[in-house]
């Protein structure tokens, strides 16, 4: 990170989170395996985060529980935070996955160590939660998570799955997890790897 | 926009907002005058609305006045959406920005149009609340959207102020609404200001 100027000395929590503002924006750096919507080009973490968020807040009558909206999109501003110290990990390649959990929990550590306590410490909270999966919250934020890049991939037409050699059943089987969150994204998503599968640009 | 699959036929409330998250996925090649941190490449609106949501939620302890922080960020999440229309008006353009009122108007009835009436309603009363900036709610928000693009100057040695020639009293009067929002956060602006002058890539 560039020195942010001589007043930010890190001393006190305000300059501590402008430093922590000026760290994060590494995640506009990090490139995802899939594409933009009009295949120009991969996409980074941070657009992602923001097109997650925006979309969480837009689907949220279609979650299949109340869900308090503003944590779902708080938990998505930040649930990829960790990839500027671990990088992302593709869904599909399951080796990587198995390393993941303990490279994401010492990520983790240096991430949001670098807030002032309080604040670190909640968001690394968030961050928990939206990992395990339990809360209505994290489920419909983890729904909206999957849904989006099988999206990009409809419209680019298989972009990731391309280069990646990904089965329809792969898809089906990570992107399953979208039920437990949404069951009208879910029946979207099914139609749409069908519709894949048809047009030949999934593996059947 | 690409057709996203026979099942969005944009007869429901859910297939609109399917397809605005499709549409909204453009805002990522809308790019802006500012470059990121590290100087590597110019920065696009999507990114830039991600960092500006976070940086509100880290922030909103600094507020002048206490702010509904999730209004705050959901704000600034879709601040910029009328950019996939209207383009990015650099700030210190003077001739564009008399033009951009009533071009962004028009690009609003595009853009929130698309959604179903009551969500479209109210995210452009949420936007029309960020442009009018009189709300607490939008003059932090609008503190946060002032306060980045300066930052990013600082990091990469004024990326967007060498390109088009920007001097101080420029840099000041464009910043000056920071200090509505965030007395500390303009405190902090002032003194970037004068550092980027000394270190000499601010003009005097």
């Amino acid at each position: 990170m560039n020195s942010p100027g001589k007043l930010i000395t890190k001393n006190s929590s305000f300059e501590k989170i402008i430093g922590f503002i000026g760290y994060i924006d590494k995640l506009k750096s990090v490139i995802r395996q899939n594409g933009l919507h009009d295949d120009s080009r991969a996409e980074n973490t941070a657009e992602h985060s923001w097109h997650a968020a925006l979309s969480a807040v837009l689907l949220a009558p279609y979650a299949n529980f109340p869900v308090e909206i503003d944590k779902v999109s708080q938990m998505l501003l930040i649930h990829d935070l960790i990839e500027i110290e671990a990088g992302d990990t593709f869904v599909y390649n399951d080796e990587a996955l198995a390393l993941q959990e303990q490279a994401e929990q010492e990520a983790a550590q240096v991430v949001f160590g670098q807030l002032p306590e309080d604040q670190g410490e909640s968001l690394k909270a968030l961050w928990e939660e939206f990992e395990a999966r339990e809360t209505p919250e994290a489920k419909f934020a983890k729904a909206i998570d999957r849904f989006l890049p099988l999206y990009s991939n409809i419209q680019n037409k298989g972009y990731s799955w391309r280069i990646h050699d990904v089965s329809q059943s792969q898809v089906r089987q990570i992107c399953h997890i979208i039920e437990d969150g949404s069951t009208i994204l879910w029946d979207l998503t099914e139609g749409m790897i069908d519709d894949a599968v048809e047009q030949g640009f999934l593996k059947p």
